[in-house]
């Protein structure tokens, strides 16, 4: 074991690394209490929270990305849910509960935690069937502190196998915003970093701007910079010239999804640097919850790439920088295949090398 | 030799093939006419020209890029010098016109061919000494248009070879803007595509969009879209998957200089965009005139790569999309190793092997 690999086992200072920023808190207590959000959408130019004090708020939150990243958007939604049984009539409590979770999932249909945080929710109140109201809304409050909490665990467990493998004095790139701000804790691919920075380790992360919705330089460099981490901006055609220069000893992102041969989807551009990194050999990793993975997908040809609208190349960010009538091409995602990435590191230990078998050992325990 | 190189060789309607928007155009005669530009800087959005009646308006015209590209800058240069001639006194006519030609190249202190075209522009001056100022600018007029002439040659030289290499139905890749509007004719990078669309190929011209400063979206988009080619925009990080999707059968770019052994200095990006075109089996090709080569320069690595400020980075879609206090890291240029480049495209031929021996055979003669 090295010494790093020991400091962060034994290091119990670990419990207190907090996120920069809290992305979503809950002020007050389950009958009249409120979620704080912290509203992603005006970063990095302001740093503003908005209370909601109903489901409606919630959901309209989610819905304008104030709140985004798949485990946040969970996390917003358990206590949405606490919201929505403050809101409900007392005497068909659970029929209009029900209905108001499908209200919430309704504002990002295809967030595989919106809908999983609401069902846990629903399952926990009807599993209290003697309680009043009153009982249920503190159950569910419980329930969300519960999915706040194990969201943080996630991401520390992640931390912990990531940072040794960030080198004192190194460098690190990474690409949009597996963060902080989209998790209930240090987020995945930024995990490590979070950790290896409590444990002194001084290091540069270059983040890549990630067009065209610049999740890297709109929220990625500011929760690192927040966080005393030295972080630094390039454009994405910027990763090859600072990897020739050596100045990355790896590179970590985030997952979409995860299949079971290891094949992993995740924005547009990582199978770009995936393929970049091994070319100047330098590891490529991704972190990722083992909630991520979808076993019943064989490879990554049959995840599906959403194809999004013209606007965001041609008038992304206020100003048109493209011809009004010119033919665009945006996918969302693109699937790095297993035979490029060194290693998978989930909350349940470290898949290396990426193969089917190593992956069902660690996601389907 | 393939139906398509001698429909190259032959076609004397290529001659007929104009850029799809004057660059720069001399209105008048050589005592009160005046050189009218296309507005750049305003593109895509507004396409309006500007007329210069003095050096001053060509200097300001060069210095807030309203021309830009090294061969435009020239032959703006050029035409500018006949408007120094008819401003300075007939008394000290080429003291005058020598001091005006110096503030000229001042305007944008490291562009070669603003430099190149100033003096040739002298020495055509000092050539003709008995002559009177009157017959001076006449022939600082004609060697304006020569130089303007001699530049669309070069790119349709360029053109004929280039074009065989794009298929039918096929795809091609380009990355900034090394196109018609960098140029007095039809381009360096985009030469094949012109000649290939007269020649009835019918295909599609993925444009990167190239940040920090957008040149492919703003400008390679708008001109190929204007002359009727097919040109779909892309951010930069979806080069690889829309290589990985076969969409591209080759990419092709131009270079600022070509060291002896062929590596070429280009527009950052361009070298990562060489390793994905490498790892997909996909040729990459560089475009230039015989005048990039440096062959005082013997390999890439001595190449400087100039670096620029944040803003570009921060702020260049008129939002700031980057914390205030971020640190950035911003090259303007990478160099792309011969080792990564299928054959470079020139006006004297075409070098393919990439080596220290082919490039000696056509840059040196």
């Amino acid at each position: 074991m090295t010494d790093d690999a020991r400091d962060v086992k034994n290091a119990s200072r670990l419990e207190d690394i907090t996120p920069p920023a809290p992305v979503a808190q809950w002020v007050g207590d389950s009958e009249t209490g409120f979620l704080r959000l912290l509203d992603q959408s005006l970063l990095p130019e302001e740093t503003l929270y908005v209370d909601c004090r109903d489901a409606t708020a919630v959901w309209e939150s989610i819905r304008r990305l104030a709140v985004r990243g798949a485990p946040a958007i969970g996390v917003a939604a358990a206590y949405g849910m606490v919201l929505s049984a403050q809101g409900v009539s007392e005497d068909d409590f659970l029929t209009e509960l029900n209905s108001a979770g499908r209200y919430l999932i309704s504002s990002r249909p295809t967030a595989v935690n919106l809908e999983w945080a609401v069902n846990r929710q629903m399952a926990r109140a009807e599993g209290s069937i003697d309680a009043t109201p009153g009982e249920i809304r503190r159950v569910l409050l419980e329930e969300a502190r519960a999915i706040h909490s194990e969201d943080a665990a996630m991401c520390l467990a992640i931390g912990r196998s990531a940072a040794p493998l960030i080198e004192r004095s190194g460098g690190v790139l990474t690409h949009c915003n597996a963060g902080a701000l989209a998790t209930g804790g240090i987020g995945t691919a930024t995990a490590g970093m979070y950790v290896a920075h409590a444990l002194g380790h001084v290091f540069t992360v270059y983040c890549d701007e990630t067009r065209p919705l610049l999740q890297g330089s709109r929220l990625t460099a500011w929760e690192l910079n927040r966080a005393g981490i030295d972080a630094v901006v390039i454009t994405d055609n910027m990763s090859a010239q600072v990897m020739r220069e050596g100045r990355v000893d790896m590179v970590i992102t985030g997952a979409d999804r995860i299949a079971a041969n290891g094949d992993a989807a995740n924005k547009i551009g990582t199978y770009g640097l995936a393929i970049l990194a091994r070319h100047h050999g330098i590891p490529f990793y991704v972190a990722a919850p083992y909630s991520t993975f979808d076993l019943d997908m064989p490879a990554g040809d049959a995840i599906p790439i959403e194809q999004r609208g013209a606007e965001e190349i041609t008038a992304g960010f206020g100003r048109r920088t493209a011809p009004r009538d010119i033919k665009t091409y945006n996918p969302a995602f693109d699937v790095t295949p297993a035979s490029l990435i060194t290693a998978i590191i989930t909350d349940r230990g470290v898949i290396d090398p990426v193969n089917i078998d190593n992956v069902r050992e660690i996601a389907a325990t």
